[in-house]
């Protein structure tokens, strides 16, 4: 088992049987020790954020699978905090795909001009690039086609599907009387077939979720969810 | 004649009769006295400036019409700088469009990872808002429908009139022996029957051009372009 690449929340193992491994690790994204799900550097560790990142990755890919959708997905080890999944072809060098209810984060930075904070936002979908360096700019249909990151038809799917994934997330956290203001998704080409699908994980990390106002931390989000 | 508008290189007077003016002056943006034309302020001010300025609106407008594509262009005064327009309404608080034949300015800085500084792109057309304090974010065609700015049938015509437009002065300056690297339009409802077409000015300030790899200043394209 052969570590391929180690990143900033989990580190990636190729398996030799044609499936990868990932490793969830304690550590997430923010700055200065505060937590931010669109952070570019590691902000703090904190203590069984992989294992209950894995939970909750594994409970919504679980449900997104069963309706159909493509993800990468194989199976979990949560006691060593692994995951086994299917390989995928990043877009580019990879891309984060935002789907957001509420007007907030960098939405809000962008657009303060024309959006109140917290406004309804209709499944609105966008698209950065990973892009550390330049602070993951946001990129449009045209320009992602004509960079060769995407195609027209690509770009189609890839919406469809945020929108499909992130109603399906926001439709859980709604059993618990939680609301998903916006939810940060990676998808890649999986298989032989090249079929976009979801890859990455899902967990607290990757959404705002906020109950009766309050913003809940990713670990209390896990317990809300995944505990009675 | 009332004073509307006070802008950082014009100022705009209502005719009282269903036009307005457009008084040139000789300001133009950039920083700390360096031309350049996406900056959000008076970097500096340069004499005759205004009245090359409108003798190059003047050229570009009235080879825009001839073509058939609307405009808010009436009629010029070169002797006073000031040019007669018809009314426009603006796209939410104003738009940017840019025209894209080079990959350099804020392409590149966004962009850079996956385009090579100077690469060709064809007539490649994106929006930013005009948004001083967030400095002039770019934003997706989903994204001015969502808020209300742009719908997408007009969209589709604005997109496709910036490459028209953009084309023509690219080919002006082509018989020259001058390039087009790209260019900023300005776009917006024009009369009672909110025709999407040009407003604003087309002049050295909204433009990169360039002769034998060499950047051309706006006074300087300006006579290349109409002494000879």
């Amino acid at each position: 088992m052969e570590l391929v690449y180690k990143g900033k929340t989990k580190d990636v193992y190729d398996l030799g049987d044609g499936n990868y491994l990932l490793k969830f690790k304690d550590d997430v994204t923010g700055k200065d020790g505060v937590f931010d799900p669109g952070a570019n550097t590691v902000g703090l560790t904190v203590e069984g954020m992989g294992k209950s990142g894995l939970k909750m990755t594994k409970f919504f890919f679980e449900k997104i699978e069963e309706k159909g959708i493509p993800t990468h997905y194989v199976d979990t080890d949560i006691e060593n905090s692994t995951m086994i999944v299917k390989p995928a072809k990043m877009f580019g060098n990879g891309l984060e795909v935002i789907c957001r209810y509420r007007a907030v984060g960098s939405f809000l930075r962008r657009y303060g001009m024309y959006a109140e904070e917290g406004q309804p936002l209709d499944a609105f979908v966008e698209i950065t690039l990973k892009d550390d360096e330049r602070e993951d700019p946001p990129i449009t249909e045209d320009a992602l086609h004509m960079l060769g990151i995407l195609s027209k038809e690509e770009y189609s799917i890839l919406k469809n599907r945020t929108i499909e994934i992130s109603n399906i997330i926001k439709e859980e956290l709604a059993k618990k009387d939680i609301e998903l203001y916006d939810i940060k998704l990676e998808f890649g080409r999986i298989g032989e077939n090249n079929e976009i699908g979801l890859i990455d994980e899902i967990s607290g990390g990757n959404m705002r979720a906020y109950k009766n106002g309050e913003y809940i931390e990713p670990l209390e989000l896990e317990k809300l969810m995944l505990e009675d």
